[in-house]
């Protein structure tokens, strides 16, 4: 296989990631709304440890776990600013043009 | 479904990105070996704008655009990593432990 052909398959996976990445956030979505009827946190550092743990233990390379923690280190970032937007009621805002793109989240 | 059957679902989903995710490392190194032959530089920008879009039009959402590109930043950051590892013979560094989690990758 030449570069172009990795890259072929490299565009096929990153169509299942962001089909399984917005899996993920219906799912946070979902826990959101529970949370707010019952007036639980969004954040659960215990939740989040089980979450990296078992996604270590899941790890079978050739990606080093603390490249796969950076990562998900930005996925629960994320997922929990989605369950925020559920608490707080702001879920129907639009999808983001290119230019919020480089916007920095802060939570 | 109550939050601990979301959580059931986040936990298979976790295991899917985890394999995903490494199949991409895997497509990454391979392209690392073909560049150092090549001679070819590690960061293409051209490349990563179109990933950026093909990310952007496969999303089918709820999760927005920024937030998308907020986890694929960092996708794209750790590949970078597994790839120069690659290229200057690392890769054959063990995977890390869990003190060295919070470590930084400065690049």
């Amino acid at each position: 296989m030449d570069i172009a052909d990795w890259r072929t398959k490299i565009d096929e996976i990153d169509r299942k990631l962001v089909e399984m990445l917005n899996l993920r956030a219906e799912a946070a979505q979902e826990i959101g709304r529970l949370k707010r009827v019952a007036e639980m946190p969004i954040y659960e550092p215990d939740r989040e440890r089980a979450v990296l743990t078992q996604v270590q233990q899941a790890n079978r390379g050739p990606l080093q776990h603390r490249h796969l923690l950076q990562i998900y280190e930005r996925i629960m970032d994320v997922m929990r600013n989605v369950q925020k937007d559920e608490i707080v009621g702001t879920s129907e805002e639009p999808v983001a043009s290119d230019t919020e793109r480089d916007a920095e989240v802060q939570d």
